[in-house]
């Protein structure tokens, strides 16, 4: 068993962070505000449970007045999910040509990983549960999106350890297992908690380049 | 993103597993192969898109004599979520008991747990998904029994930190990083895969306990 991130105490689940990398840097547009609160309703209801007049409601907008900002509840999965597959491979794409060890690129490449999690929790939730949702062709893309970022993982993995900076471990088990790991983030980080993110992201890392074991 | 084991090719995710260690000793009981064969269904349209008839018709028997055997679909999750989060309780006691360093009472514990999924994969999902149907006092005493055994593997790792054996990770983030780390074998574990499972758990134990880059 049995990942629980709220069986121990102290822990509360499911709540989303409220810090937004869409809405960083000055005041956010009503769309942007549209697609933060959806993407939270997402996150707690399900694509499928939630409807425009919830978003609406949630908002504070009349419907009738929200469809000037957006036309559709799959526009807005659209967005969301491109949005933070965009995200991924940008920074793959970034880390890829940085003159780094292949050590240094992947903890950087993690870190980045976890921070995305944390600073848009309810879109990255959104972009792992809901693609499903999205229509054929739009799901093609999305699909092969992610198969690119996990083959740039992988790759980066396979390099580390021809150059013998790795162990050889099986990159596909390693991109695997360091994907894995870090999805209980989704269930359990808020701000607030006794360990800050910076923290949060050292520990992991540790645990994955440097192992839990003392050298 | 976005944890997809079937996203890369040649890997073909959700077929459960054969061998099951509920039956590795002589001939199944009629009773044991309904068990088994409900869990491959639960796992594969869920507990509550299943019924009766869809297990009974996977059997090969009425529905009225299978009625013999299993009173309801009620005791055949009971049965099923309480046998898993048994044996996870009683590997937990039994390395908590040998005379082993922390490093080496770990490795077995994690080696368990990856045996457990690859050897019950149905069954250990069921009780992954599925628990959350148990009637209220059982799904208590399920909670209970997984913060039992999330606590006992915190313990070991604290306690092998205090012993100057493992570095210095929160042992709440070390828990949930390890739990979550190899709960994508869920997804794509079989039999004939490339790699076997003694492999597989190598390199899931070496990335955790050694970490990826050499030392």
């Amino acid at each position: 068993m049995l990942l629980s991130p709220n069986a121990l105490p102290g822990y509360h689940a499911g709540q989303g962070v409220s810090v937004c990398t869409m809405i960083k840097n000055g005041k956010p547009t009503k769309r942007q505000i549209i697609l933060e609160e959806a993407a939270k309703l997402f996150k707690d209801k399900g694509y499928v449970g939630t409807s425009m007049r919830d978003i609406a409601g949630q908002v504070g907008m009349e419907a009738a007045s929200m469809y000037n900002h957006i036309k559709s509840k799959d526009e807005i999965l659209d967005h969301i999910c491109f949005r933070i597959s965009d995200i991924y491979i940008a920074h793959l794409q970034e880390i890829e040509e940085l003159p780094l060890s292949y050590g240094e690129k992947l903890r950087t490449l993690i870190r980045r990983h976890i921070q995305l999690m944390i600073e848009d929790g309810p879109e990255v939730s959104v972009a792992n549960h809901d693609y499903k949702y999205l229509p054929a062709a739009r799901l093609t893309d999305f699909t092969d999106a992610r198969r690119r970022y996990e083959k740039g993982f992988a790759a980066l993995i396979a390099a580390g350890t021809a150059a013998g900076e790795f162990q050889s471990v099986n990159p596909t088990v390693a991109l695997f297992t360091i994907l894995s790991a870090v999805r209980w983030i989704e269930l359990w980080f808020k701000p607030g908690r006794s360990l800050s993110a910076q923290e949060l992201e050292d520990h992991i890392i540790t645990m994955l380049l440097n192992g839990l074991e003392n050298r």
